[in-house]
């Protein structure tokens, strides 16, 4: 009997490193040829699963598959799409599974975040209802940092490690410029919701680099007299401030300190501009000259500066996915358990998805430095070893040498069907 | 008799290398002990020299200065300040000479861009003129690469290589979104008045990344009817768009595109939000989501991803200052001639600052692709060699290990001058 084949989709933002998460599926399944056949990747997410644009990974070469690992975004697409319950949208999991029947698909690997692992649990459940059991593994994924039971999510490292970085580095600059010009820069990072990102860019600070920063978390009600305080204070100590603004800033009222009013498939909110907001707000109050960035895609693209553990991690839950669906695991996601801190020590075990889906994993209220502004040592201890180690793409020509594949399509069995 | 010492000042905006060239001359400095005596620098740049606020370099162990060549922003501190000329202000320079005399220096080293090339040439003929002539060598520098006579600006290779590495990996984050969410990026950089960096930008597609990019040159006016229609085309073609946006894009009436109001002390409108205001015209006219970010400090200060040709060029422009001006120039900057462009080979060579001060170097209008939006062959050629190797920073606890010097003063021998 041929093995049964796999599907592959990625979901939702991307990181610098899902693709290695990708390498992972597909190198360890063509090691695995016995067990598993072919390994079929979705493209655009799942709407490609949906309207049957599959991809023939079997296509690319062994070397394009290990390009992945050193090539940001997505390789097969993604998508904001999310499956609706199964009362509500019968007819969408039923196409589902009509894909998966027409081209014998028996594991389905879905590598996102919070949505797609609920999405990923209901499509276990589900396809044993309509009688074609396939094991539904997630993958996961999320530059927030705010998936369940997982130490961390794949992608949070290297955005953390950028953000660090470059927080770091621009401090460097004001520092110099604050004299006569600019006292104030002000990096607006992602996290809608948890402020993982503005943690890791309390990073940037440390005790060999003193700079003067202050964080402005999704968590902290945004208290502006007592913020400009803190900003008067530090540009009297330090003669400059720097500032991480998370893009989800929330008033006292809950409301977000900025909001465009756009609104995303999952219904959130689509926020922009608490960074230039706090940057104005200081000029108008304090009279300091800002610089402010915006680092938007840039840092959750950012290969060449990506964490070496995020990266060994992303493609291990790959693997893991792999191997977990070929020992008959269902509903399960590779999470990374932490053994040791200090040297860092991780192990990838199971965690069934039951627990994972629906659930955000918040940053805890002891991360958070008593006055509201700073990182605790506990949330460096944990944040550390997660933008630990270089791994450098290859250049070519002074810049990053990334690779598209050639993202063959699998011939279409099925009539048509509109997402 | 005991050697004269020599001033070294930072101007002006920094760079993620400047502090290389720091290092060039004061490493040089000490090598030639028997001919110049103690490197002083300015504190905040000419502002430092006026208040006689000095720091005394020698204090500063060879590891310390070793560790500039990798270390952002600038050491000493920089300032945006522009002495008025002689017949104005005369009392600036002869407080000017006051301290040179004060501090028997006979060098003064003026590391900065358009601004204090001009500077840096009337002090040298001024200090002729008030009897203590001091040997003044320019020591280029400016991201904006729009200084006269050098093949290029040291500074500028490596903020090319940062804004083409970010919108390259950023449009791989952005053609996988496209299908169902963004379609459009949008990169805002640096650059007032000549279009170097968006130039820069365009490296990010070539033959083996087929990415639709277009850029928005400050030389070019905004023509939004036949920019939008070929945004529509890109997108049409494949799927997505990316754009690389000069803060300095100007409409057809000469106005900036945008315009804070705010004027830094060299008289400049402060810029910004181009980069937005086009994102959201995009969508307004096109109705694309689009995701737009804003680089601003990030980009010249990203000694991470600084280019190595840049560093060894920074390096050596502060090494030949320091040789030039212990043979007896005077007025001159330490020019970079490109002997040959494929394999890229470049000297060191003095340039009057006659022919320098007061020009700023225009992209050719020869660089830009007919159509307005992009970057020919030429360009390609030129600025190819200038992003070309990688000379990463130490990294501890995962993050770049960057070095604060002590900076010690020197003690004043002065009264008190109001800047």
């Amino acid at each position: 009997m041929r093995p049964r084949n796999g599907l592959y989709a990625q979901s939702g933002g991307m990181t610098a490193v899902i693709n290695a998460s990708a390498a992972g599926v597909i190198e360890t399944a063509r090691k695995r040829k016995a067990d598993i056949g072919k390994i079929y990747a979705a493209r655009n997410g799942i709407v490609g699963a949906l309207t049957e644009d599959l991809i023939d990974t079997s296509r690319e070469s062994a070397r394009s598959v290990a390009a992945l690992k050193h090539t940001p975004g997505g390789a097969f697409g993604s998508c904001r799409y999310k499956l609706k319950g199964f009362d509500e949208n019968r007819a969408q999991y039923e196409r589902l599974i009509e894909v998966f029947r027409a081209h014998d698909i028996g594991y389905f690997f879905y590598n996102g975040g919070n949505d797609s692992a609920d999405t990923c649990y209901k499509v276990s459940q589900i396809s044993k209802k309509l009688g074609y059991p396939v094991a539904c593994i997630h993958v996961p994924k999320t530059v927030d940092n705010d998936l369940a039971v997982t130490d961390n999510s794949p992608g949070f490292g290297s955005v953390a490690k950028y953000v660090a970085t470059s927080m770091r580095e621009a401090a460097f600059d004001v520092a110099s410029m604050a004299q006569s010009s600019s006292k104030i820069f002000v990096l607006e990072v992602m996290g809608r919701h948890a402020g993982w990102i503005t943690a890791a860019v309390g990073l940037a600070a440390d005790a060999r680099h003193d700079i003067p920063l202050l964080l402005l978390f999704p968590e902290v009600a945004f208290d502006e007299a007592r913020f400009l305080a803190r900003v008067e204070a530090l540009v009297g100590s330090h003669g400059y401030c720097c500032i991480g603004v998370s893009e989800g800033l929330r008033n006292t009222d809950g409301s977000f300190f900025s909001e465009t009013g756009l609104r995303d498939a999952f219904g959130h909110a689509q926020l922009g501009g608490a960074g230039e907001l706090v940057a104005k707000l200081i000029r108008r109050k304090c009279g300091f000259k800002y610089h402010w960035a915006l680092a938007d895609y840039l840092q959750r693209s950012a290969r060449h500066i990506a964490s070496k553990t995020d990266l060994e991690q992303s493609y291990a839950v790959g693997r893991a996915a792999v191997e977990y669906a070929l020992s008959g695991m269902n509903a399960v996601m590779p999470a990374i358990r932490r053994a040791s801190g200090r040297p860092y020590r991780w192990t990838i075990a199971p965690a069934p998805l039951a627990r994972v889906a629906n659930r955000e994993k918040m940053l805890p209220a002891g991360y958070i430095s008593a006055d509201g502004f700073g990182i605790t040592r506990r949330a460096r201890e944990y944040l550390g070893p997660l933008v630990m180690g270089e791994a450098p793409p290859p250049f070519r020509d002074g810049l990053p040498d990334y690779a598209w594949l050639k993202n063959m399509p699998v011939p279409r069995r099925l009539d048509a069907f509109e997402v």
